[in-house]
């Protein structure tokens, strides 16, 4: 008899805790979508601050926005850590064009983050090649003193879009160095978006140490396409692009860090966050103002719900994720120093669309963990629970005691703001970025309960 | 050693078979995203032609439209099935105000589909409740003679919001009639969206035929707020509604039906389509532009390919889903005439979001098929294979034998844009849209193979 008593004890012990769980995650949920102000933030960031690389002013007024909200919030503490970033600047005038029978076309271009800019314009001949590797294949001297094309499209026909954005990204991380080296005198690239449009994408290239480094610039999908078909027609045409970017000496800036002070574990943490900084063009709201929001939110959820965690909760707005890793970086040596335990940090950096789940990088024992709780998110539709990327910033902090998780989102549209003056409030959906919030302050909180 | 070799070649057999399919489905995402062509069709439906009511000039061109489409494609046959429809006309004039501490309000308001009008405006005292029963619960004399103010609200908290929809559709579909049950003059209601803005959703509602209609409207979330608020001030302001709806004879329409013949089975037919016609405001993009294009875009697909399906396949675009349902009943009452086998039906009349499954009316038998399916579409991100609703189109076809389908995709945009000036081609995504069709596509290949 006895025995059957410690079973049912024991079943109606794990099925209460489990129950007490599902119950909280459903009040997490309740209170999102009942009382959510993710969006509005978000409203603010884009609207009222505008985009924000990290250097500029409006990167410092986005760090006073993000301490005030967090404080307004009523988190037990408040700082910025200190962060060194670079200062590159587009500069006034970012000129391209081209003479097609005697029309002149000006196509969308935007210069690449970290271009360096040039005196005058370079006009020359255009060599178009489709890959870094088709490039090589040219004698120098058919590339010298010319502007080399990389026209390459993402590959559309893969489903996961990030994995297209990866495959196609050579070419603006890499090309411009290449194409140096083969004595090129500038670089274009078609935009790295899966969207036909005249929208142009930027994001960072760098140059390698033993280059010279020469103007890159990325051209629409509408705009790489009509210049194909015009070399075709007269593959001696020559363009003109003339950038005025410059990379200025750099300065201290800092990532925005809001404490929940854990009851049990304050010395052990759980970060979540997403990068404050944003490309110099749109508004940045899917890169990465919908993180950043969400991640405050997740404070704001636990607040109003009056849950204060056993571990401490870090709420990390990451200061130039964009040109550099800086934040991530400065954060992590800062944890090494101190010696602090994390055991996991979440990141939101895929844009605010539909949440499908998370990816993770970690041990076995993570991913397992990870698996049993997916039952959770059952009720919320999430079904994605895999190892894989998680984030860019929270990436340094990874250690085998150290679960790094990735919210995995609906990735079709992102590509499409990506980096570019589409990215901006309005493709936003309220829903889409409320309930990416609900989810990661339900895998902060399994964390917080699940583990010592 | 013979027992050896015939299980060798069993297995060798099985999965050569899967594989097979496997390598067919990935033909059809292939085709799709390379050279899908529903996103352009569907721009051409919602910008050349437009919204398309049943009854109306444009939904006598979107027929044509829909039968040049698949002739153009090559189906073997295309043919319209004739349907008798009404004539819901919205009239001239739709007017909604009221004066607050002096000033003139003017409501963004459409008229319910099938709401009859006045020959003057309706100008009285309003009565706000939050529910059906609420009103019920009024006593006759506080009503009569008023206009009833339905401030009911989508669920928010529901994840799927189908869900939320039919939890709130009982004020449009019921509201007026219950209303004029009471006495009320006219009828308003808080339009059907979790969208905050000030688009107004217009929907069918019908009258009990025991009552006198009464002139039924719709007005925006945020319109709706403003009116309740404006009660709180003035419980004796007085609305003025004038809606000039009418409704003409029926006349003859129809399905437009295209077919690939079937190989091995040309007297099994499996379905698959979406709606033609809309409602008169917006476009009708997601409404059902998407899913009528996906449909088309099945039998495209299988053209591209060189496939030819066992089971004669009919593309239906189907008339009048929004006001009667008059293409779904006509269709099945043809099929029953016939004597026509119908193994199944596919319907996408959710929008052109991200597909995530396929949602079964059927039998234990076709469920347990359809989960055997899943991990086809696991490449394809899609996780959705459950028991759930189809769509209306098909549902008249339902028996025992046959399987309806409803294309399951991402529900969280959907009521933003649903029966509203805001349903635009503009809010499609081409990726999204595009996708579906893959979907459908792959599931008509595998019911078409695995079937007898």
């Amino acid at each position: 008899m006895k025995y059957w008593i410690v079973l049912l004890f024991t079943l109606w012990y794990g099925l209460s805790f489990s129950q007490k769980d599902s119950l909280f995650i459903r009040d997490i949920y309740t209170e999102a979508l009942s009382n959510g102000e993710c969006y509005d933030q978000l409203n603010h960031l884009c609207k009222k601050i505008g985009h924000r690389l990290a250097g500029s002013e409006s990167a410092a007024r986005a760090m006073e926005w993000g301490k005030n909200t967090m404080q307004g919030y009523g988190f037990d503490s408040v700082y910025i850590q200190p962060v060194s970033v670079p200062q590159w600047q587009r500069g006034p005038k970012e000129e391209c064009f081209y003479k097609l029978n005697g029309t002149e076309v000006r196509p969308v271009a935007v210069a690449l983050g970290g271009s360096v800019g040039s005196k005058d314009p370079i006009t020359s001949k255009v060599i178009e090649v489709k890959s870094i590797q088709a490039l090589k294949d040219f004698p120098d001297e058919a590339v010298r003193g010319k502007i080399v094309f990389f026209n390459k499209a993402m590959d559309p026909l893969l489903i996961n879009t990030g994995a297209a954005y990866g495959g196609a990204w050579d070419i603006r991380g890499h090309g411009p160095s290449e194409a140096s080296r083969k004595g090129a005198a500038a670089c274009i690239i078609r935009s790295l978006t899966l969207a036909d449009d005249a929208y142009a994408h930027t994001g960072s290239t760098s140059y390698d140490a033993d280059i010279t480094p020469i103007p890159a610039a990325a051209l629409s999908s509408v705009d790489a396409r009509a210049l194909s078909k015009a070399l075709q027609q007269n593959p001696e045409l020559e363009l003109s692009l003339h950038l005025q970017c410059s990379l200025k000496e750099r300065i201290i800036q800092g990532n925005v860090i809001g404490e929940l002070r854990g009851t049990e574990f304050p010395e052990k943490y759980i970060v979540v966050g997403g990068h404050l900084d944003s490309w110099d063009i749109g508004e940045g709201a899917h890169d990465d103002g919908t993180g950043v929001t969400q991640s405050i939110e997740v404070g704001r959820i636990f607040r109003a719900l009056n849950y204060q965690p056993r571990h401490t909760l870090r709420v990390v707005l990451f200061m130039n994720e964009e040109f550099g890793n800086d934040g991530g970086e400065t954060y992590a040596d800062s944890a090494k120093v101190r010696s602090e335990e994390h055991i996991a940090a979440i990141e939101s950096d895929g844009g605010g669309f539909t949440p499908q789940g998370f990816s993770l990088q970690g041990t076995d024992a993570h991913l397992a963990e990870l698996k049993e709780w997916a039952r959770y998110f059952e009720p919320y539709q999430l079904f994605h629970f895999k190892s894989g990327w998680s984030g860019v910033d929270i990436g340094p902090l990874r250690s085998d005691s150290t679960a790094l998780y990735g919210l995995v989102v609906d990735s079709q549209r992102y590509f499409d703001f990506h980096h570019s003056n589409n990215d901006v409030f309005e493709n936003v959906n309220k829903r889409e970025h409320t309930l990416g919030a609900a989810a990661m302050a339900s895998l902060v909180y399994l964390i917080d309960q699940k583990k010592d």
